[in-house]
């Protein structure tokens, strides 16, 4: 199995498909979710609420993409939110200077260098176009935000942002007054964010527009005790530190502060993460936290941690864990003039918030979710997806569309649906190709209508999994789905 | 209670704020969703995928904002979407043409006039500027999509959708091969659309960012039967028609079909939504189902309903009901080259579908979910919500903050939570203006623990709109609950 099977099934079935497809010169980079598709993300969104949101007592906004330009004058996105890119003089071909460096000197570029140092080191170098061998051009920085003109008699600059967290950022001192909770505050959003790659690629790992599942944690850096530490305390998190050569190491939270291998707050958060991608049904040992370096993390940031997940393009970034210390509520008080800081209780000192960010790209997890979860079983292919996953939770087949079935199989189904459970009659082709199809898109149970249910009452669960089918009766089945489901 | 009433609620309780607010010059018409206002527009969402989506057998997809540029010439919104401005020429106001002449000549200017059209309307009416009666200047269109630019080496053009139904009909050639689905197929999304209007006003109720919820019900117009009609058959809509000058009145679907009041696809998709609004607490006389005239109604529809609610702002506009006739999917089919048809099971005969559309203003429902059920009792401000869509269904308060009583809220708020229901806790101020603060935002019950919940583990439920105050003894309070909300 590898990623074009995934987007093979993905394609097949309306999983995902690319955005205004029927056009041929569609810009890549975004992508549309099918029914099946749309299902996993909602339910992926409505864990994350249940798992981290509500379990670490944070509260959810939900923010405008279209942000003033300012916002991103003080984010520094305006300024830095750039790549430098050289276009081939010849052929056209655009690279990422850096990049290209990069393969030829085996280093990695320092943060935030100048066009004129990449032109000097392509020359110095001797680079030139990786397709037709020519002369490059001259570096430019490209910024990575889509901008969009507001209004029809003085147009204003915007820009779609480019993370979610602006947002929360930027409604932060309204929030805090208003919410009356007190420090630290957690504040997530769910939503899309905009980014014009340069070459958007592997689908929804690097498209140009994308959900974002992201929490931050407003903090007083005086007090970075954890109310909760307790209840992960003794949970094992996949490490792997920098120099540490083993692709993970388990250590208890307690351990990885005792050992001052992270700070309380990255033990905590990282573990409450590491719980929830479990909880997507994840294999632990595809679960990897990764210490950022130096030269790795972002400019701002004190402690980085990527969590990661195997999958078979290698280990992906999909949690970005950072420790962004007061540089964002500084940097918008600064640029908006406006009081930013929040007041300690007891020595009624004003100060800056920090925020510990828990960044997830839930497009990432999707893939993520989708391919951890493909199986072969001969020729059978199954997603072996949570229940509470699943683009359903339970499928109804009458097994011939006649003899009132359909209709028994309607009435069924309206019960089962009563009961909480999501549900899907398919009443095309043979049982076997619709257990294929029910198999291929990960439905954890299909209930069967036959002859015998209209004599008796009884139908059939079959599991996907074990493929083992079993006769319940109407009635008492509901309440077995349930506890299968999960509900 | 007024507009300007909501909006002080909506400021002072973080439901509801302009986006970027901290930034003076912020664009207007964006608007962010505080935590109590986010949970009340995301169970709207819910309701609506469960008593509309799923009640009428329709899938739902996910799909970009970002769209090529070609879907919005088939569409016709790169021609058509387009306001008429005029500015003037000294003090730089800038204005509708259609409706500065609408305002003096008191009739509707016809759609698709040309510039020149208005311009010489203008002269013939000595039509001047409104605020300081100096000459205006050409009429020019305003195209009110947003455009972006996609790429670093060739940019492309693309433009941020003005309707989410775009990527449902640029995804039905394919989902209608997938996912084996018999004709009429209705396929809904969610999600933000952006409109660059002149005059952003009334807050959400026209904002540039702002989200819908559409289904658009793709049919053979061979086949206008409606398989379930029965279920609302003697279901009373609110009608106002043409020339009706009464505000409404109740006629069964069925007699609205058989007296040719309207199609029936209209009887059943109109009764659909009533019922939901109706879910969502709306007054039935506060719901109104409004025919559009010729001159009001798009150029490609062939029937069309508006669903109104009355506000402080007089009646809104809430949800468009349109027969598009095959409208949109010939205008693709066309312009993308690619096969758009649909093979009739039993003739063999290709055709193009017909569609449906219902589409809902999410933001708008919002408001007026919010403003119809504000009340006064006295000093008393509470907002009457159905439990299912409050912000929180229960509040639990712990008396006084200390003798254990927080503990004890945590954990009764956690049994509460393991009953699936949502719960916030609230510890700040006195149990008087806890009260308030929960009745302020729809919390329908608050649940108390004081001395005597210490003593002989029962507490008091308060509920919202009769104030009245009940002992429940711990263990059988969740289940009380559990029907309370409605679970």
């Amino acid at each position: 199995m590898n990623f074009e099977t995934m987007m093979n099934l993905f394609s097949r079935r309306g999983i995902l498909f690319p955005s205004s497809e029927i056009y041929d010169n569609h810009p890549s980079g975004f992508w549309d979710y099918g029914p099946y598709g749309a299902a996993v993300k909602r339910k992926l969104s409505e864990l994350w609420r249940r798992e981290v949101i509500i379990r670490a007592n944070m509260i959810e906004i939900d923010g405008s993409i279209c942000m003033d330009a300012d916002v991103f004058r003080a984010s520094g996105h305006l300024e830095g939110f750039a790549d430098p890119l050289v276009e081939c003089s010849k052929c056209g071909a655009i690279f990422r200077a850096d990049k290209l460096i990069e393969e030829v000197t085996k280093e990695k570029a320092p943060e935030g260098m100048s066009a004129e140092k990449f032109d000097s080191l392509i020359t110095k170098h001797k680079i030139k176009c990786t397709s037709c061998k020519s002369q490059l051009g001259a570096t430019r920085k490209f910024n990575m935000m889509f901008k969009v003109s507001i209004g029809a008699s003085k147009p204003q600059d915007a820009y779609l942002r480019p993370e979610t967290c602006q947002s929360i950022f930027a409604g932060f001192p309204r929030l805090v007054k208003v919410m009356k909770k007190p420090l630290p505050l957690g504040i997530a959003q769910i939503g899309r964010s905009f980014r014009n790659e340069i070459s958007p690629r592997n689908a929804v790992i690097r498209a140009r527009e994308f959900t974002q599942a992201e929490a931050e944690i407003f903090f007083d850096p005086g007090k970075t005790e954890v109310e909760n530490f307790e209840e992960i305390g003794n949970y094992k998190l996949n490490l792997k530190s920098e120099g540490d050569s083993r692709d993970y190491s388990p250590v208890s939270a307690k351990d990885a502060v005792g050992r001052k291998i992270m700070s309380k707050l990255a033990a905590y958060y990282l573990s409450i993460m590491q719980q929830f991608l479990v909880k997507c049904g994840i294999p632990l040992e595809k679960i990897r936290n990764r210490e950022l370096g130096n030269e790795e993390r972002a400019f701002y940031a004190k402690e980085s941690w990527d969590t990661e997940i195997k999958t078979s393009l290698g280990w992906v970034e999909v949690v970005a864990n950072n420790n962004r210390t007061d540089y964002d509520m500084a940097a918008h008080g600064k640029i908006s003039g406006k009081d930013v800081t929040v007041v300690n209780p007891e020595t009624n000192e004003k100060f800056i918030p920090h925020i510990w960010e828990i960044s997830m790209g839930l497009d990432r997890l999707f893939y993520c979710v989708m391919e951890t979860s493909y199986k072969k079983d001969g020729e059978r292919v199954y997603l072996s997806l949570p229940p509470y996953l699943a683009p359903y939770s339970v499928a109804v087949f009458p097994l011939i569309n006649k003899e009132g079935m359909p209709a028994k199989a309607a009435g069924i189904a309206a019960k089962i649906r009563e009961a909480g459970i999501d549900v899907d009659i398919e009443t095309k082709d043979s049982i076997g190709k619709r257990y294929a199809r029910a198999d291929e898109i990960g439905i954890p149970f299909c209930v069967t209508i036959d002859s015998q249910t209209l004599e008796d009452g009884s139908v059939t669960i079959r599991e996907r999994d074990t493929k083992e089918q079993k006769r319940y009766k109407i009635g008492s089945m509901e309440e077995s789905l349930r506890k299968m489901v999960g509900k």
